[in-house]
């Protein structure tokens, strides 16, 4: 596939410098690109690498259309380079149907243009939406609904009466649906609670591999339009994930937890259970929380505490020996005071 | 299904208030519980939701006995609860034998009223006890022994040789008896060390979704009677996980640590390896264990230290830009002391 | 299967002492060992165990040769007792061609004596090498190449177009390729970046169970030669782990993250995205490592600094409470000093 530079300036609303009827064959990196292809710069501190790159055109903010070469202007050049990538490097569609390898249950109910792999299972009575793709070794259980193009990649397990959205990703390995971790005390006998809840994952949600979403005790998990989750990220019973929050791998949401909006929480984080995070808390890598957090604040530190103050301790403490030592030669200073005092 | 509240406080062995005859449909907290539902309340400070709650009756504990509601007073209301739940929302059990889409290899033996589903694998000389359920994608090694009313969700890995004993349940996407970590260092080279040993699961342990337990080098890994695991731990080679305890989300526990019995490890908690924690040991979130902990004893922090100090620590912490400042103020203090006495 | 101890000496190259043709039948620790089973000792700290062992024979180093037993003298008797351990405990070696029960798609390539269990799912144009063990569950994309003698384990996922050496071994229920996690801003919205690279994996590295490789956004990601990594580990899109690196579990690399040879990350360790890691950096367990580390390093804590500075600070943050008072009765004496000079 080749378009002109014309061609991707329309696409990406940006502004064309150059020969409009340039030839692109494809997107890359600034150093890997080739004469043929587009890349992108979003600031200046990218000028070396961009007067070293052999691409054939860039993709650029207003504050670099300087630049003597054919541009597409932009005033956001990822999101544009985005959509570019998006153009030359789509992910195949496959037109299945339903295989022949592939278990579906009694009542199931397909959409338009599934595809359904080989080996594959479908529970009774789920709902899968149009255009569906369940890839091999998915799991789908009972009475389950799906949404619209929503993506399961293989060795997916979806356990029974979930409900997932429209536009769903949910990458290889993970787990929807399994049991909340809840004991009542017998004795010395640990009691398991029935989860009799759901989870509930509304639209346009990406979850990364091999995370776990545990079901509800009662009522439903949550994770809310346009979340986004990476690997590896634990969601306990009756967490509410907010709309657009950002999830970074490895982290722990203890149960009933409840994050507001834009809510960002970075690498192996950890929060306790039963606390609420306001909208657009930010809470930093391995970071953990054991309060409710305001909205808007960013924090750090385990436990979590005021970023800004963390970041003041951080500084202090790689210190601490030096502050030790004068402590200790204070002091003395302050014994040989007194004792002359005395004397 | 419906009960009487009579029959329901018969279940618990609880005392009945109010109407003996009045029907119950179901269990539902208390801000969801409808009229003919039954919720419960652990303590006083639940009264305001008491209050406004629609549920038909409540169970309490003796000391909130003189709501004016149909009641069922529990010493154990949560636990009482529980046992309603689970007769009310019991999970299906199906006697579905062996289906057609799954393998069973050579001399596999199985228990009455098994239920394996499509795309299980069972390698050769396995034993499935009585109403063994094995979840389509589960896949069983050869050699492997199962205990009856075990549940082994869809997508568990259970590998060669390893034993799991009755009423273990394992969540979806677990490993069983993936090989330890181990390598001998030949020069520059990492010899992998064969992992010949096992796992051992006993009776009514719970291991949630996405865990990996690794074989033993040599001997068995073991995971005794009772013990409940929650979702994405680590537990490596030869370690040993006591009697009755608890391991939360994330957890990681290094080669040959043994655990006691009642051992609670909260989320995230890391475990170096070759160490021993007693009996009831409790080690506080995100914490990391670098040596053997007495039968006890509770610690925090990374490194671990009791958690008591622990908790006097963090509270200087978030003061210590506060006290270096009086450090700095105190050594200029000092120096003009000694400046006066010089002078 | 019986060998001699002089074949056993031949093998690892060690120097024989007492009876050549006695008879050995198995290995194992010093503690399990029968009198037919030969076992080891690495130092003089397991004398006493020695001493307790009923082993028939044992790998020594050259300071424990004069122990009166038949004896394998031994500079690396770890590494000979593991070539022991492998002759004794080889893991079967199927010669099963392609099960019935597995889906191969259209231009699959396969090498010699390959075996691909039941459930297995390859996708369109994939290439296996020769002896490529495939277990049940285990699912290969399209476009895949996998060197001879890999053994991909049960309901493994590796994804389209990854490529992956001779010699690999990836254990259960880890997924190789799924997609880097990256979101352009538009407004509020998310808008996925399509991750078009691919995960790329040298010969002879060992994957453990449950970990996530993410594929690149564009390029690879990198696991080099002799990398060894643990359980339930993170590795971002377009992350490079060095030849003979050893990551433990539950360690996270954050994406474009560069790790030299021979880097040692402990266990749940997190590095930030973006930073260089030199060659023979050792990371101690939990640690936050913010910034690229030089060559040799070796560090620790969250933040990480210097190793021996972080051991100082542990020590001096286990004395805060003390380090505190005494600062307050410090201040104390100051005022005394100051009240008495005025007056």
């Amino acid at each position: 596939m080749e378009k002109t530079l014309e061609e991707l300036a329309s696409l990406v609303e940006g502004e064309l410098q150059g020969d409009p009827q340039l030839r692109i064959a494809g997107v890359a990196g600034l150093e890997e690109a080739r004469s043929n292809e587009i890349s992108f710069a979003v600031g200046p501190k990218y000028l070396r690498k961009v007067k070293q790159s052999k691409a054939g055109a860039l993709i650029v903010p207003p504050k670099l259309s300087d630049i003597a070469r054919p541009l597409i202007v932009s005033e956001n050049p990822y999101l544009a380079f985005v959509k570019i990538l998006k153009l030359f490097a789509p992910r195949p569609r496959p037109s299945l149907g339903v295989s022949a390898g592939a278990h579906l249950g009694a009542n199931v109910k397909l959409g338009d243009e599934v595809a359904i792999y080989p080996q594959v299972y479908v529970g009774d009575d789920s709902v899968l939406g149009d255009r569906v793709i369940l890839h091999a070794g998915a799991y789908v259980g009972s009475g389950v609904v799906i949404g619209n193009d929503t993506v399961i990649y293989p060795n997916v397990t979806v356990l029974d009466h979930c409900i997932i959205g429209k536009g769903v990703i949910i990458h290889s390995g993970t787990v929807v649906g399994s049991d909340g971790f809840g004991f009542a005390q017998d004795g010395n006998n640990h009691v398991k609670v029935p989860q009799v809840g759901i989870v509930q994952i509304d639209d346009d949600v990406e979850i990364g591999a091999n995370c776990t979403i545990d079901r509800a005790t009662m009522g439903k998990t949550w994770i809310q339009r346009g979340a986004k989750i990476d690997n590896l990220v634990q969601v306990a019973h009756n967490v509410v994930v907010g709309e657009n929050s950002i999830i970074i791998a490895q982290v722990g949401i203890s149960g009933s937890t409840k994050l507001g909006k834009n809510v960002i929480l970075a690498g192996q984080v950890g929060i306790i259970g039963h606390v609420e995070l306001g909208d657009n808390v930010r809470v930093g890598a391995q970071s953990g929380v054991g309060k409710s957090i305001p909205a808007g604040q960013i924090v750090s530190g385990s436990p979590a505490i005021a970023h800004r103050d963390w970041l003041k301790n951080c500084q202090i403490l790689s210190r601490l020996p030096e502050l030790r030592k004068k402590i200790m030669k204070m002091e003395k200073r302050l014994a040989e005071l007194e004792q002359e005092k005395d004397s």
